[in-house]
């Protein structure tokens, strides 16, 4: 058992050190590797693979509201990134320059896009021309690149894997309610596949989109009480349209601006699954999106007929789930730690005496309650236990946030809930950037959004005492 | 009638300028868009639907041969680039050079991945320890960039998008086995999926990959009697596992080098089912390729009853075909025409006269052909209807392959066949690379392979009349 219990003493306890824990999983698991570009990570096979799962699953619900899939280059002249003012003061200090091709020098910089609103723009300025253009609704799946000072794997790197998508319309209302649709279709998706319950909201003005009118957001609470942002929306009503000169002639013969949208998600989700559903063993991964939904270890191997009747098992469930035998020299401890450090959802023993009682045993990942099973009822009772585990998933992290939802009132009451309770503090706002500023002087807080969902919690700002405006989400943020 | 005929009107005629043509079928049947980033192009819904399908059915035959998707960093330092001597003289040139970080001077320039041979090389040397942890077969889909100075639409562009596959083996027999093994693959994929018969073979030193000990590759055969390069695979031997100390330790006990293939196929494919496939009316796409397998157009839909039961057919087929309506306001004419420019397989025509008996017309968009068929019997009849059309699409481009490769045994011969005669030219070589200078110089033909089916053709160079080794198929190429 001796290297059973190292495997996972690997693993630094979360309640010990939260971030060397995220780093042990996120190593032990074979997520990624670093790599020699600094700030840049490498993708392994079972990282790529959740990420393989979030994009299906995204682009078949992007699809069904009538997104279509393009390319837009990965290069952005010098002279297009500066022509909406506000983005360009948003995005230039942080993007990679390339300054020559080949061996000769270029006559512009270009920058290797950070996220593609410019490139849009110029794509529909030339492509757009009649109402009968619009709406357009594209999207595309890359990687985008940041130059972030300090980097962590999933969270914050140089290069991300996103969706970004891009939206031209004819109204302002149009381009508002795809706005809305898209943060519901991401809470959705994160709430059904990922099972993390999300607050939608608002972003205030100072934590929008650099160059939009409106920010929407979805924010979830991780294991150790930090909020993450987990995708956004923006509405840029016609800003971009009037910089880039994007005009299309109406039914009335008039010309009028396109008013625009984009959304992204990016491969940060993965650190979230991480981040939420984790424990000391390593990795959980939600049924819905586990590349690998369950493993037959067979229990003494070496006696006649267990591999084959594996096997057996395994060719039944194959049709049906994502399904592995671990056929390994492993001893079987040391497959049942490396299957919960890699977080299968489910792990499947037989052994001689399954056997002859005409049983396996299914094993949860979450809870490790084992489950019995006659073989005859094995799909079944697999596809239950799947949705059972999916669905408390969804529920036990639904817990754990309201759990670390706090109210707080006065100033002295919120300074103190957001020092020392890891989680959501909700407080009244006055609408003032200056009392944001002075929060995040204080306490490293930020606000997280203005939910949808508005109640009131006094009738006076939580920093000024002036009047309130807005419940707002605060919270110490990755 | 005037605007159906200029919709076609505005393709120039193949016969007449077959580059023209190239650039009017991909503008108008909406497959890119130039931008304002010199050398790259948009992919526009049509055009990337077509590289997810092609994606699709990759990713599924590589999966089904053990390949698992990972994703390496866009950038190489400079000093990664370089380990590799021969690698780096073939791509050094032609790179993007990243030299700013947001403000900030880089201490070391990263280029733009042009391949990833060396990334992967520094990650496996990181991964592999272990004779248990080989083989290692990887596959990333991403974008790759080469500062090329003349570029053409799908065929050479500075940034293309393309799947590259990085494998690692304990013996040379294996990546050997491997190599040859995704040459096939993707023999079969073109075949089979694409329409597009290929000759496999070998590169010649003078022509293969930078690095490599040997380049296969699959060459195919446009309808302007041009060669292009449609996928290639390459062994590496020990050679980069050298550079860059890749060693694992083997069952004896031994520290040995690994041995290395990688093998790509990108986007320019979609430029082959162009240059294959296309006629003057536009694109032509293979079923099995084809986002929109067929088109129902209603005839006379204003009348009552034809567009419900235009929708009524949309429904019965779509679960098992790419199946839309148009049902806009245009003409019927007006919409075949569109129809076909977009290279739409087959079109459905219903309207009052069929339905009251009982039929539509299935109309082939490569022949021409009109195949009434009883509504009863659609779903049959179109099934197949599109699979002897992908068949005959196949035939014809191998009619059209075999009917322009010619033989020829003197070097007058040869130089008046590969100057006169668009398409293959096969001839003998005697291996000396001098003997391809004087050809291309002589000529601007280039030896594609040495096809893995050899003949003798006579027991001379065609070229310097020494003693032969290789039939070689010569040719112009894209």
């Amino acid at each position: 058992m001796a290297k059973e219990k190292k495997l996972v003493e690997d693993i630094t306890s979360m309640d010990v050190d939260f971030a060397q824990w995220y780093t042990d999983v996120v190593k032990k698991a074979e997520l990624i590797d670093y790599t020699s570009v600094k700030g840049c990570m490498a993708i392994k096979p079972a990282g790529y693979a959740i990420w393989e799962n979030i994009q299906k699953e995204l682009d078949r619900r992007f699809k069904e509201t009538g997104v279509e899939n393009v390319y837009l280059p990965i290069f952005i002249p010098e002279s297009l990134l500066q022509k909406e003012k506000d983005h360009v003061e948003g995005f230039a200090p942080e993007v990679a320059w390339v300054t020559h091709g080949g061996t000769e020098e270029l006559q512009e910089r270009l920058c290797v896009r950070p996220t593609s609103e410019t490139l849009f723009c110029d794509f529909y300025a030339n492509d757009i021309h009649s109402y009968r253009d619009l709406p357009k609704v594209y999207n595309q799946w890359c990687s985008v690149v940041r130059w972030e000072k300090t980097t962590r794997p999933f969270l914050r790197s140089r290069e991300f894997l996103w969706q970004e998508g891009h939206t031209a319309h004819a109204t302002a209302e149009e381009a508002e309610a795809r706005t809305v649709q898209m943060l519901n279709l991401y809470a959705d998706f994160c709430e059904e596949v990922l099972a993390i319950p999300v607050i939608k909201g608002q972003k205030t003005d100072k934590e929008k989109f650099a160059g939009a009118e409106s920010t929407y957001t979805i924010e979830s609470l991780m294991h150790d009480g930090k909020a993450l942002q987990s995708g956004t929306s923006h509405n840029f009503g016609d800003g971009f349209a009037r910089a880039f000169n994007i005009q299309y002639t109406d039914k009335d013969n008039q010309l009028k601006y396109v008013h625009q949208t984009s959304w992204g998600m990016t491969t940060r989700m993965i650190g979230a699954i991480i981040m939420v559903h984790g424990d000391d063993s390593g990795l959980v991964l939600p049924p819905r999106i586990a590349p690998v939904q369950t493993v037959i270890i067979p229990i003494a191997q070496h006696k006649e007929g267990v591999l084959e009747k594996a096997y057996e098992l395994r060719d039944r469930l194959a049709g049906r789930f994502q399904v592995k035998v671990d056929d390994s020299e492993k001893s079987p401890g040391w497959k049942f730690a490396e299957q919960e450090i890699k977080g299968v959802p489910t792990r499947i023993e037989i052994g001689p005496k399954d056997m002859e009682a005409g049983q396996a045993v299914i094993v949860r990942r979450d809870t490790r309650e084992k489950i019995p099973v006659a073989l005859d009822e094995l799909e079944t009772k697999l596809s239950e236990v799947l949705e059972t585990m999916q669905k408390d998933m969804l529920e036990r992290a639904r817990r754990h946030r309201d759990e670390h939802t706090y109210d707080a009132v006065t100033y002295e009451e919120f300074v103190e809930t957001i020092n020392t309770k890891p989680g959501f503090v909700r407080a009244m706002w006055c609408g003032d950037q200056a009392c944001e500023d002075k929060i995040k002087e204080d306490t490293t807080a930020t606000s997280r959004c203005m939910p949808f969902e508005q109640h009131k919690l006094s009738d006076k700002c939580v920093c000024c005492g002036r009047p309130a405006r807005k419940l707002v989400y605060w919270g110490k943020a990755y």
